[in-house]
């Protein structure tokens, strides 16, 4: 997605580490309108799949799959780092390690927002080593689900998130995908999409 | 806000402790038809106001803000618990102590994000005891910007969070305040409103 693209080029920054920021328009500050338009495209990208729910975990999946929801006409569900004590009942769980946080999360959706006769597509803002899309698909699965797709704003496509993923034939559509980014240079080079 | 009180009636469940489940459309599964509707309502309440952002604290608030700040035409800003590597440079902070998870947490903003030129609307799904909302009214001062007012989805009102920082001058709005809530017979008690 070209918009997306740019973006990522104009405001985004490349620090070491394989670190991509773009806090300023994607999961810090968030610019709605760039959203409509993602979620336009992933309406587009996805209009052949019979989805009625889209699933995201917290935090910064939540704001990006609200607004690619409207797109949709479904509900949003997250899935949550950890129990709260609002939380009773009887829930899936699935582990998550986070390379953000450097941590490994316990990751829950309630029984009661995921069943089989649900058709999910995952949202999330990021792509890289997939550890978040494989629990969010462990958590459907368990339901009994269907996951229909994976809609992710940018993939790092020098990390093996996405190909282990579209290696279990399963659909997934990034809206930008870097191939490779220099912290030196800043430079980023983008895989040619469809 | 009629529309939100009669959903919390249908499908939200009082519990003990003074807990008010609306897990199912507020804040794990959510209901983005009603975050629009919510979010035509803030704008009718704030449109007076010359707001250009609105902040909001992961994670829970992170939906509805994005929905509301569709009627504003504005950027969102999340305010973030703890620190993660992906934020670097400096940040404005301050803590706030969770009722739900019963710990403080370590709560920033890049200072890219605020400055002395922003009027911000508060947007969070709750507002009990307030602490959340003090918070972020701090990060704002921190950054010489202008708080314009609060809007909350539900309010309890039988906590003192609303009244204290009415109490301060700003201006609250809240779109369903629960005057009482009884776990025992489930029945709920809306404090009428203009």
């Amino acid at each position: 997605m070209k918009l997306l693209e740019e973006r990522i080029r104009k405001d985004g920054s490349v620090k070491a580490g394989g670190v991509l920021k773009v806090d300023s328009f994607l999961n810090h500050q968030i610019d709605v309108d760039l959203f409509n338009e993602m979620g336009k495209e992933f309406k587009r990208l996805f209009a052949d799949r019979p989805i009625n729910k889209i699933l995201t975990i917290e935090a910064s999946g939540i704001g990006i799959a609200c607004i690619v929801a409207q797109h949709f006409g479904v509900p949003v569900v997250f899935a949550k780092k950890a129990k709260s004590i609002n939380l009773d009942g009887e829930v899936y769980s699935t582990k998550i390690e986070s390379f953000t946080h450097q941590r490994v999360y316990d990751v829950i959706v309630s029984k009661k927002f995921l069943s089989a006769d649900d058709h999910v597509l995952i949202v999330d803002d990021f792509l890289a080593n997939g550890c978040a899309v494989d629990g969010l698909i462990d958590l459907i699965r368990s339901a009994g689900a269907t996951v229909e797709g994976v809609g992710i704003a940018i993939e790092k496509g020098f990390q093996e998130g996405g190909k282990r993923i579209r290696g279990k034939g399963l659909r997934v559509e990034s809206l930008a995908i870097i191939e490779q980014m220099d912290d030196v240079t800043g430079e980023i080079t983008f895989r040619e999409q469809a």
